[in-house]
């Protein structure tokens, strides 16, 4: 239903620098537009359709896609997989063959990333990684247009908003972590990763060759000091409540606080993809404080969505 | 993404005889539209979607707001908690902030009264009260509709027909009869109220502060003498199943039936929000006899509703 | 909301031979304009909207009929039964009334056929059967559709490319079975039927009066010789998984591999309604092979009921 070659996005570094220097342009027009109540409608004519398949509950990503395929004029097909997993009534390849004949673009949020990327492999059409346990680019793509809005290079060119930043990473060396460093070896920053021990990035699974995109810390608040963007995420992500007792003991350090927040710049900011435990990960002075641009953040996921659908679907416009 | 301040519909008193008015002759409108297949697209352009989120499982509310929505021109976010509540995975606080940064419109059904007013208080969009505990008020506006349209005053102004008008609210003292109390109280009617000992209305809840505007009686068929509207609800309403069999027992003798009805004004209607058991708190023969109008009750939540929507987003339009 | 009489589609039989000669020519056409990526939206204006009733988990029909509403322009209203069945928490007469109030259509998958036929002799709008126990219409009409697009007549009839073609059904004789048997005798075709002992197809439940309209072979491989379509399903259907062991010995022989094809028409098609048990119902060399027609299949449930859908709406429009 698309040109060839699809284009899928199934992680960070599936696209170019240049093609992040377009998306995240256009994310910024395709928000000027809603902010404005203006009509955008590029999957009004021909009709779009999205199918989302879930199989981890989602209120966040759901709602993004979802309003945002609507402000597009496109449609939506929202599938979760109950009790049976996508692959045990069927082999992926074949749901894929079979969804993607009906869909024009398809969105995934599972478990192994090896999923997706059968799923994609069988596909027609775009698959969207909308998380997984090893990545989570959305919400990096979102965090990124959030950086650059909030902190605009004077070029105008939002790569320059990013170049050469220091993001500190404090916390689970999860998906988020390590779409992060994919993100700096990708764009030219620098990563400061501080996790408790046991919980470290996986680099080597994020494919990362040029070893200076990060440096680990073993004090949360070394790897803040002089950040440009603090950030962290829940000590248990969804799929390891089983290990919550352990994680709270171990990431008892790992909450970033107004310490932290001090030896970063002045100008630093906030982020956090929610939901917020306020105590444990994030302290709520710092959560709900000045430097904070979660609200933001979170809204951004459905502008940077719409600006990446819009790619993956019909190319560059603007 | 609307003009302040914003407007909530939380309880039945948070609009005005005059906003009611007209609300009334909208829905009329809306309603006539509808039934000559003329598209009404207030919400199309620019996109307007509605998200919609279930605590309680709902056949009824859910199709008459998605399907009202789609007939303006908009869209439906559908979210459901699952096992987790509103407040569970983060703090109402944070949801009201995410979701109405995303959509136009949130209707919610939940338990309690204080949740959906700790989330309106939080959002940038209307909250509309889709159903709890204490208040059911879109279940009101809409059997107000129904009276309107079935026994309209000769001088066309809806509040005329229901000014002075006599309805006998029989069995359970629950949040649709607290909200036919705020009712009565703003535009000028009188509820006969009948209930169990033990399942009286709260009209310290309801904040009444004109204690004419109800009468208690003992005997149901007392509370249908004279009575214009008379109307009833399931003797165990979502959420107390547990107290099923007690409460058939202390509800027996508040089944609407013949002799009841027989004792209203002769031109009197029969009306029950549904889903209705037939011979437990209504006879087969009433709910399905010609004094009933359910059905048209039904449907008019519905145009109720898209009135209601759009004067939340919209204002007065005519 | 329609013009009266109302249509609804119930079974294989509710339609006329020509009523499929139309619906087998409009598929085409409808299918057509979505490969050239057309507008085609008759349901946009004004709004018509689908419900669907879900009380069998479904992937393939849901998104078909979805996303097939969505090209038509129309809107979609999805919902599932959850713990209760239809008819629990109210009678299915009242839930038909109050939902046909309210949308345009209805598609239906539950188990009994009566609760389908109870339904749409309540309903204001027409009833689809998207799948009860006892028969699967759209899928029937999709694959006859199917075998009209690779195998056409040269009178351009699609009536023509169906007359006088020998249909091997093997394996279970469930309500893909049965409804073959309709088809068949409505249009003038052969079912070869080869079914295990015990699980035969039910010709008196689907109202044969033919008998020349199948024959029945206890061997399966007598069944496919000279077929034009060998076709099949799981050995065990939703709702039947608790004989899951006992039907999977009784199966055994019942799986259509390259021995079978090698008896049916050099030019035999193969089909599968999905999802599929490769090495059980048939070999993985059958189903991915070059005679396997089963992606287009699955893609042309869709178009088949878009244009099942527009022909229950709005009549014959070519």
């Amino acid at each position: 239903m698309i040109a060839t070659p699809i284009k899928h996005y199934l992680q960070f570094k599936d696209f170019t620098a240049d093609e992040y220097a377009y998306l995240l342009q256009r994310a910024a027009f395709i928000k000027a537009k809603f902010k404005a109540f203006e009509k955008h409608h590029p999957f009004a004519d021909p009709d779009r359709t999205l199918a989302m398949i879930f199989e981890k509950a989602s209120t966040r990503t759901r709602v993004s896609f979802e309003a945002g395929m609507y402000q597009l004029g496109g449609s939506v097909v929202h599938l979760t997989t109950g009790d049976s997993q996508l692959g045990r009534a069927e082999p992926i390849e074949d749901s894929a063959k079979v969804i993607s004949r009906m869909v024009d673009i398809v969105m995934i949020r599972t478990f192994e990333q090896t999923k997706i990327e059968r799923f994609a492999a069988h596909s027609r059409v775009p698959v969207i990684n909308g998380l997984t346990n090893e990545f989570h680019p959305c919400q990096i793509l979102a965090d990124l247009f959030t950086l650059v809005e909030h902190r605009p290079a004077t070029s105008g060119n939002p790569l320059d908003a990013i170049k050469g930043k220091v993001v500190a990473w404090v916390g689970d060396g999860n998906n988020m972590a390590n779409t992060w460093l994919q993100a700096a070896e990708l764009l030219g920053f620098t990563v400061h990763v501080s996790t408790p021990s046991g919980y470290e990035v996986n680099a080597e699974l994020a494919g990362i060759s040029n070893p200076a995109c990060y440096k680990v810390f073993a004090d949360p608040r070394e790897a803040c000091r002089g950040a440009d963007l603090v950030t962290t995420d829940v000590w248990t992500s969804m799929g390891f409540e089983a290990e919550n007792e352990v994680r709270r003991q171990a990431f008892a350090q790992w909450c970033v606080d107004e310490a932290m927040m001090a030896v970063a710049q002045p100008d630093a900011i906030f982020m956090h993809c929610l939901p917020a435990h306020r105590g444990e990960e994030v302290a709520a002075e710092v959560i709900d404080g000045p430097q904070s641009v979660v609200w933001d953040e979170a809204e951004n996921r459905m502008h940077a969505q719409k600006a990446l659908m819009e790619y993956l679907l019909l190319g560059r416009l603007a």
